[in-house]
């Protein structure tokens, strides 16, 4: 029998939340409910073990995973399993350099770190990656930061035989596959774009953080849905969303003879579960690339990746 | 240059309706909106001649058909384009077989004809089979009645040299569309299916009677989305839509952790234009291949019908 | 302090479902949400004994209380609230106009005879008004059945100095008091109403017979709605919504300059909550009339009903 | 026979543009569609003549009113109606104090002027009050500036014997109007709120205004909604709607038990229009009042203003 996939964790943040007590309920309750891969070479979705977590908020720092995780500002709601002590108590991440080799040693045996702390912090970001070089484990990026797209440090990881995967992590399920699954498939069948737009609500901190300094990914998100005719509007935190998120889209469209088709569209999703529905397959992806000593960056990641190597930072 | 195609139509209704101003249109304008496939085998969507057509009302049967086109219970609305005499009266269709020999010779040198009459004759149908391998022209055959689904009738075209093309045309953009791609969107995306319905609202006539014996449509629709889950609601009948079909769909299902996501949709389209935008591919398709001496089924149809041949009748 | 009030109840489906588990919700948790009068005469939500409980199918009769409201076909969700059992034994309701004198003798001390069986059978609500009038106790019909708008009725309960309140439960909020507060709206504002319509779903056993017997309620329902413009979909009956009413409802108006403006609204409720909400109160009227020696028809009731004395049967 | 009331404009922006083009249209189609009063004290809707207009543009200065309300950035539509030229030429509003004897000078025998120009600049509208003054006419501020909250400006008017109505114009119909209805009918009918949120997009100038500057008028549509929990996107600029906005409500509430219920709205309306539905009734009231020699302010516009005398500057 295949050997569970180790796993450190950098950020204690909602999708980590949705992560951690995933793999908790799928272990116990047998569910294959909303699951993108049940076997990634070998791997189920509950054979995976949190061995490490790295915050940087004094309220987690210390504490067991599985309180850290259910911590404010976290609004992921509680699923329906047991979480008893995990076991591991969530240590201090990196503040400066000097920390690298702390953390490293720090790892406790984990084949791959997982990098999902908030976007916006590239050095840090990079930082990780040199623990996770120095420790020999496999570098999973999901914040926008780039990592897997420097190609000099895709090339150390390549050389040292440790799969690299990045950046940007794309929801399993969010507006942009949605709309974007529209306006292709309105292209598809001939008619002509007239006009769109997308409006977002939500009630996490990544959002509250997104809604004081939205250009960055707003931009992404614009050259994500490939038109030049959708317009976003700007961001609205709504602390009682919670983790929920909440997307109005219009497409307005001409058919033949130029008669009008309008399509309203209302989503409702948790952002923290289409984080880590995507997490648990580029998780194993990792530990299975590791494990069979190839390096660098696995190209069946590239489905679950906004801004993959080779893609403009 | 390559010479226009000629059609005879059967069934003067809002599709046709829909078919001869949008040619009308395009021809005049220029536009290129709204049209999926601008050349087909050459021939651009304004290169179509109606050079016949039959109908069974007292209040078309001898009026020219530009006039026709827009009397009542037709409801589509009339398009930006002049639509002075076309030249073309409206003619008595087929009453009883005998009626085959002097429909046959009624076709003035169409190339193509184009059974657009509604579902549910499929005796009246077959006729008009009849009457295009009489006259030596290919057979289009838009409604769900079976014909090109009639080994020995295909069979017959084949050996005549003449193309045949049916059956039930799938619409250019429509609920069924829409629907099913958002279905499997989910699916590829590992999210598990919980509920879906869709509801429907029109105004034409074809509506009507589709209210009236929703039974066969029904079951093709669900046929079509190709899910247990999903629910139909009763066609509601709402003469102020006139040509407009509205569309209501909900989709609830789950994603990681059985965590929920709900999207709910409001489509609203002009029903024969989505005809119409399919129509003008088929006719071209259907004269091409003639000309071609191409008889039988021409498999590229296959992506506009919703019963081709070898589906069950 | 004011003693509890003693009801009977008639009809254990999703209704009687809501209004038990409410009561007893209100009574543990003393929460106040959503409750329309937290007073009436005196009397609290919770201020309510049922002590007696009348129904029709083998799966109820026989069993306690608090078991029955629970079985299928009932599908209203389980309230947070325990449920040991009530003591209550539901008995089997009239069947033949010879258990007038049985049931009467069964109702255990109840003040007021609540009628909540399904609408469609005016002889068995009349029957049941004969029970009160024998038993001494106040009667409340909450279907459509005429019982309150018959005179001689009428007349006999305030002689014997017992209220009579009905008929036609108007729901504490659904559809109908939600559009026709937005025509109303419209109008007072000066818009021109263009056409409206309404499109309702629902999973419970009232809904599906409904859904089979559907003229008498459409026509009082667009009498409600007091407009010749307003078109009501057919019901659609999907099980999986179970006690959750879905109504999609559009308005187009017109206003300055006959300019353009479209309303659509996603309403989503419970459905057995909203006559719960307003049984309560019925309830509470009823009694306190009954006390205060108050026979005949309450004219404070005139809000809670869609068909009070008077109104066309 | 009543005589016309002769209006003079400041501002010709969209609302002027709905406001114009709507008398000539009312006028000669006799259509009363979309009107909230027919007739103000014997003054029909289309008995208003504008007899002179003022602007800061040099695009409008200049031109005649007939065409300067089609000049951009207005993209209110064009109505169904000639508008041959007006013979008013748009005049150079005031720039500094010195103008309001020319203005007063200029304002061709109006019996009302009409302040309609964008919020934010509440020393310009209380020079139009000082030129009102200055040349005897009633004074409409459809802005949110404070002018007729100001008690000694409105102190000189009485005695004057010049109406003056204001402050910030209540819309015909539009979201606050709306949501305001909608909550009321919640707690109404017992509902209790949970949460509540509004979006809203748009295309014109006066929305880019502000998009720019939020906050005044996003506290001011709170207060008018009355709860706190009512949450507010942030505008969203489109310049695609041109003059059309369009709002997503929703509501989540609990009833009976504490059940959810769930509103989610869209409304389309054209802004301009709103203001001018309410528009011709303040100048209707302002001429009838002035020909009656009542100075001050009119208790009957209260219903139509967001911000009466008396209320928070």
């Amino acid at each position: 029998m295949i050997e569970n996939a180790k796993v450190a964790v950098v950020g204690v943040g909602n999708n980590t939340s949705a992560l951690v007590q995933g793999i908790a309920f799928y272990r116990s309750s047998g569910s294959l409910v909303g699951i993108h891969q049940p076997q990634v070479a070998g791997l189920g979705v509950g054979d995976i073990d949190v061995v490490a977590a790295f915050a940087r908020s004094d309220g987690k720092v210390g504490s067991d995973l599985h309180q850290a995780i259910l911590a404010p500002p976290n609004n992921f709601p509680r699923l329906d399993v047991e979480l008893p002590p995990s076991g591991v108590t969530v240590q201090r991440g990196l503040v400066d350099p000097a920390g690298i080799a702390r953390v490293a040693e720090a790892l406790n045996g984990a084949e791959v770190l997982l990098y999902s702390a908030p976007s916006g912090r590239p050095e840090t970001a990079r930082a990780y990656a040199e623990v996770a070089l120095r420790a020999g484990v496999a570098f999973v990026n999901t914040t926008a930061d780039p990592v897997a797209r420097d190609p000099s440090l895709l090339d150390r990881f390549e050389r040292a035989g440790l799969p690299l995967i990045g950046d940007d992590l794309a929801s399993q399920f969010g507006a942009s596959v949605l709309h974007r699954a529209l306006l292709r498939l309105l292209a598809e069948r001939g008619l002509t774009l007239v006009s769109s737009y997308q409006v977002n609500l939500g009630g996490t901190e990544d959002f509250r953080n997104l809604v004081e300094n939205p250009d960055s990914k707003k931009q992404s998100k614009l050259n994500a849905l490939g038109s030049g005719q959708v317009q976003l509007a700007p961001l609205a935190y709504m602390p009682h969303l919670k983790s929920q998120k909440i997307t109005h889209l219009n497409v307005e469209a001409q058919g033949w003879g130029e008669t009008a088709i309008s399509l309203d569209v209302r989503l409702q999703v948790h952002d923290p579960s289409g984080a880590a529905g995507v997490n648990i397959d580029l998780i194993r992806l990792a530990a299975a690339a590791r494990r069979a000593g190839h390096g660098g960056y696995p190209p069946e990641a590239a489905a679950h990746l906004k801004s993959p190597p080779g893609t403009a930072v």
